[in-house]
Order: C-alpha cells, then sequence, then structure tokens
C-alpha cells in the first residue's frame, strides 16, 4: 500500500510537494486554514482535499508559515499518535525546542528543510521539479527515532532531493551564511535604488540583476526566518559590517587623505570574495574540482562542435564539463573544455595536430 | 568607404567590439600590449592586427585597463590629430579629467561606457552580442564637439547598445548605486563562505549563486573601478551600512534584550528592497534577447555528448550556448542547450523522439 503524506500548508512548498509525491505514486491528502488556497493546491493535483473522513496518515509535512511552525507540529503530533511528523521551516533549532518543551512525543518528530524556494510563493507558484537536485536538510535529535527518521528521508528521496543529515544548531549556522545573510544584502543592495533618478536605474544591467532578484522575496515570510534565526544572522551579519566598515574606510582615505593601502584593502575584499565564490558546489550539487579549461576556437557550422567532441573521445581523453561561448551572428564560437590538469597538454596536441585552433 | 575603428586593448570588451564592428561592415585594427592577446582577438574575427602600415583610423576606442585609460587616451589623441577618441571605461569624470589637464585636443575626446560585461574577463570569454540592447553612456563634455559625438554614437548603435547621454558625474553616481556597490555586496557576501564547513556550503541554493555571482570578477580590474568612483561609491555604501546597522541592532535585541520593534526594522528594511527592486528595468530592452534552455540527461559514456549535438545538429535547429553540467561522481550529466524561443518546443519533441529524456 502506498505511503500517505498529509501535508499542512498549500503555499509554495507544499503545494509543490504534492505535486512531486502524487506523482511519484504516493497519496497525499492536504490541509490549509484558506479553503480557496487548499482547492488551488488540489486543483494543481497537489492531492486530495482532507476532510473527517481521512484515514491517520503515515507521514505528516507541515509546511506552514514559519511562525506557526512549532505550534502546529505540537497539535498534529497529539492528533496523529502513529504518524510520523516533520516541517519544512527554514529555521530548525527553534522550532526542535518547542516540539520537545511541548510534552508531545518528540520521537516520532524529525524537523527538515528543503533547500527549494523561489522569489515568488503561493500555490500558484508550485513546480513538481521544485526539489530536484537540491538539498533536503534532515535534522534528527537525541530523542528521535531511527524509523522516523527513514520515513523522513523516504518523502525527500522520492521528489528527488539529495538527503543531508546535520544537528539544528549546524543548520541554522549554514543557512545564516548561504541563504539569510544574502537575503539581506540582496534587500539593502535594491534599498539603495529607491531614491536613484530614473536615468539612473535605467543603466542597471545583468549584475545588479542577479544581486537583487531574491529582493523581491516576501518580506513577512523573510522577517520571520530572520527573527527565528537571530543569533546565526547576526554572527555572519557582523562579519559583513566589518568589511563593509575597512572598504568604507579604504575610500574616506581615498578621497579625503593620500590613500595608502587603500587599494590593498579593496583587492582584500575582492579576492576573498572570489575565493567564497569558488566553494559554491556546482547547479547540480557537484563538488567544485579543480579542472583546466582547453579554449578550442569551433567554426559555426553544422556538426563542428559535435566533430570536436568525438575528436576529444577518440584522444581517450574524459570530458569532465564544457561550455560553449557561442555569440549572435558570430562566425565562430568558443568551446572551453574541462579536463583534469593531467589531460591538457595531450588535449592540446592532440587537437592541435588535428587542425583545431587551440588557446590558453 | 566603411568607417576604420582602431580598439587598443583586446580584452573582453575591445575584442567584443571588434568582433561586433567588423560583422556589421567596419574595418576594424587592433591592438595590445600583449601579442599573445592581440592574436587570439584577431583568430576570433576582431579585426586585423595594426602595424606601422596600417592607416589612420577615423574613431580609436581605447579599452584598456581602467587605470592607464587616461593616460592612452591622450596618446592617441596626439598621435592620430584627425581621430575621435572615446573610452570604454568604467568610471568617467577621473578620465575625462585628465584628458582636459592634459593640453591634448579634448574637442575629439567623448568618454564612454557601454554597460556590457561578465564576470569573466579575456579575449576567449568575448561575444558579438555583448553589447546587444546593453546601454552604452556616451558623456560629452563642454569642449567636446557634436560631430565628435556623433561618431562615437554611432559605433554604439552599430552594436546594438540603447545610446543615453548624460554628463560624466551623473554616470559616476548611477554606476555607483546600480554596478559598484552591487559588485562589493556580491563579494563581501561570498567572502563570508571562505570559512564554512563543507557541509554548509553544500547547502548552497540559486539564491545564493545569483547574490555572488559577480564575486568571481577581476580583483585588479575591480579595485581600479572602486578607487576611481571612490567618492561616489562611498556615498552609497555608507547607505549600506546605515542599513546593515540597522539590522544587527534589531538581531541584537532580539537575542539579548525583549526584541520591541525588531521585528519592524528587519520587515521595513525587506519591504524597501522591495520596492528598490521593482525599479529595476525588464529584460526587455536591456539585456539581449533571452534564450531559453532545454536540458538534456546525457548518459556518461564516450561520445553521448557528441551524438547528442549531432542530434540537435540534424534537427536543423541552431544551439545558441551550450553548458554542460557535469556532477563528480555522477553517472549522468545535464547538457543545457540554449536556442530562440520558437525552437524550445521542436527541440524537445525531436529530441524525445530519438530517446532522449528531456526536461523543462
Amino acid at each position: 500500500m502506498s505511503t500517505h503524506v498529509h501535508i499542512v500548508g498549500t503555499g509554495l512548498i507544499g503545494t509543490s510537494l504534492g505535486i512531486a509525491l502524487s506523482h511519484n505514486g504516493f497519496r497525499v491528502s492536504l490541509a490549509d486554514p484558506s479553503p480557496t488556497a487548499v482547492r488551488l493546491a488540489r486543483d494543481l493535483q497537489a492531492g486530495e482535499v482532507a476532510d473527517d473522513e481521512t484515514s491517520a496518515p503515515d507521514v505528516v509535512v507541515v509546511a506552514a508559515p514559519p511562525d506557526v511552525t512549532a505550534r502546529v507540529v505540537v497539535d498534529v503530533l497529539d492528533r496523529w499518535p502513529d504518524a510520523v511528523v516533520t516541517d519544512v521551516a527554514s529555521v530548525k533549532e527553534s522550532v526542535l525546542r518547542v516540539v520537545l518543551d511541548s510534552g508531545a512525543d518528540a520521537s516520532r518528530y524529525v524537523g527538515s528543510h528543503p533547500m527549494a524556494g523561489r522569489e515568488r510563493s503561493g500555490a500558484a507558484a508550485a513546480r513538481a521539479d521544485l526539489f530536484d537536485g537540491r538539498a533536503w536538510v534532515i535534522v534528527p535529535h537525541e530523542g528521535s527515532t531511527d524509523a522516523a527518521v527513514r520515513r523522513v528521508r523516504e518523502v525527500a528521496l522520492a521528489v528527488g532531493s539529495a538527503v543531508r543529515v546535520m544537528p539544528a544548531h549546524e543548520h541554522d549556522e549554514a543557512v545564516a551564511a548561504v541563504s539569510h545573510v544574502p537575503q539581506l544584502a540582496a534587500s539593502i543592495v535594491a534599498a539603495c535604488l529607491r531614491e536613484l533618478p530614473e536615468s539612473a536605474v535605467g543603466l542597471a544591467g545583468q549584475g545588479l540583476r542577479d544581486v537583487t532578484r531574491i529582493a523581491a522575496s516576501d518580506p513577512r515570510l523573510w522577517t520571520q526566518i530572520l527573527a527565528g534565526n537571530a543569533p546565526a544572522v547576526r554572527d555572519v551579519l557582523r562579519l559583513v559590517r566589518d568589511q563593509v566598515d575597512d572598504v568604507v574606510g579604504a575610500l574616506d582615505a581615498l578621497v579625503d587623505a593620500d590613500g595608502d593601502g587603500s587599494l590593498g584593502t579593496l583587492s582584500r575584499v575582492l579576492e576573498a570574495g572570489n575565493l567564497g565564490h569558488a566553494r559554491i558546489p556546482g547547479k547540480h550539487g557537484a563538488a567544485p574540482a579543480a579542472y583546466e579549461v582547453v579554449s578550442v576556437v569551433v567554426p559555426d557550422e553544422a556538426g563542428a562542435l559535435a566533430r570536436l567532441l568525438t575528436d576529444v573521445g577518440e584522444a581517450g581523453i574524459n570530458l569532465e564539463d564544457l561550455h560553449l561561448e557561442h555569440g549572435l551572428g558570430q562566425a565562430v564560437g568558443v568551446a572551453e573544455i574541462s579536463v583534469v590538469p593531467a589531460s591538457v597538454e595531450p588535449l592540446r596536441a592532440e587537437l592541435a595536430r588535428l587542425g583545431w585552433r587551440v588557446h590558453d
């Protein structure tokens, strides 16, 4: 018999999860304080609307707003004494503390956090592939059973997530740096645009768009998230403040004094950014590896790239990554072939021998 | 007879400009202190390598690093007494000042700034469509002739840019907010990732990737840009610091005191971010015509990617860009094929028919 998952809260995360689980053979029932929201989720094929006839679920996923999550978790632990309960809130320590203090049977509670979201909210923004390839953090605690952890893992794996297991406090410190402070930075940079003349915002380019994309996020939701993770966010934000102070000081010295050492300060901040950026894993969860790039000029003719890749393969060299730069209307492009360092010279030699134009 | 544009500096901007102008019927000659760089630009069809025989140009575009731009502008004004000279540096007031103070014939100098760039540098990253649909700011000064402004405008329009005309100081204040401070924010957020445990950076999602994408930018180049625009960058960065201080204060109050008013402070910063973000013009008319991406699962076997590209070519569809995501130790990778929107459905259908696993 298929696992029955009951989802409380049919916003972006709850509805996306319902769609993905239904699609993968789970039985899904849905609840939300808003009858409109739950019907929209049902129409999007996220599952059936739960009513008094609905049987007891195997797993309950609480996908409610962060500031009511803990209370709802306690309620459902009491209501279904055999169900495993998880939640998807972005902050884990504070939820866990309320549940442990509540007197409810916390052995069946295992918090979790799918690292998936969009700058849009609500069921209408739901996507079946929202969790595909994303991390889903599971935070067991001392009192949770292995069986409960397994149930939550089953749900996360079913929707294509990569499961990570860590303690709640470790999770909260991590998301302060990789999610909560970046949100604040995007909001603050965007806030500086409010008073600009129209001609100035007209100069916005892709860099600004990327930096500020998540500044469009829901302020109510994010106020709850930031407040719920205040200690960890504050620690990282103090690091940000120290660096901003350093840069303001360096710029002051350039404007008002002789600027001695200022370029060094600016350069150090930018280089630290390079180093931090290099630690971010690739899109599909791969750790960045130390590949080297061989650039090859590729004519814009049918089959040229396929021919190049065939030549690479026949040279017995394993292509690790490939990026094609191909401008509109350009007669040639550049194929950037990533290989392990030991393969760089053999590949360059072989491709040059075959008549390809190879560059550093 | 076609206009002869001489480009000094064959990095990303100079090479991209050479390719785009050559393609549009301009005669382009190229110079760079590095013989390797100028030959790569020539191989990418950016123009001919200039030598002693090369005739005097109609327009000179100085695409040198920011800290030598002013000096090179003065040199070429003296060298070619009939040429109009422009530069593409990201900061305009400081270049103008040096040129005016130099005693060179500044009436033929009109500074400009194509708002196009990438987080990568060098000729190998050049693209013919780099300027397409992007703003190209032209900054006339009191002594520049209308004829000189027209020449620079001709170059900008030829490569598809949207010309904006404004005084140098207005340009510098605008880019401090829409480009220079966002760069610092991205670098500083990324810098906070340096000391994180591996398990923490493993939780990075698309939000962090977007906020920090430009943190991969060249520190040498950006040190020069920030130093060159120190007064304007400092003014905006002080606004950033005030907001960071407000948020740190609110988080302090939540952690150490009763948190009265803290949620209001957090919410105001996030809402200000919403408002600022809403002012950023849409991609239309600003960024290059967006391609759409078709993602195809590629087995990690010799020749699989070559086979896929052969199939794309035989489907008669023009591949505009290609990125291969290839996770370490993963049995499959994902090829992200960029095509014009009209080709998305035909390509998906044809690849699915041939047995490829195609995703949104």
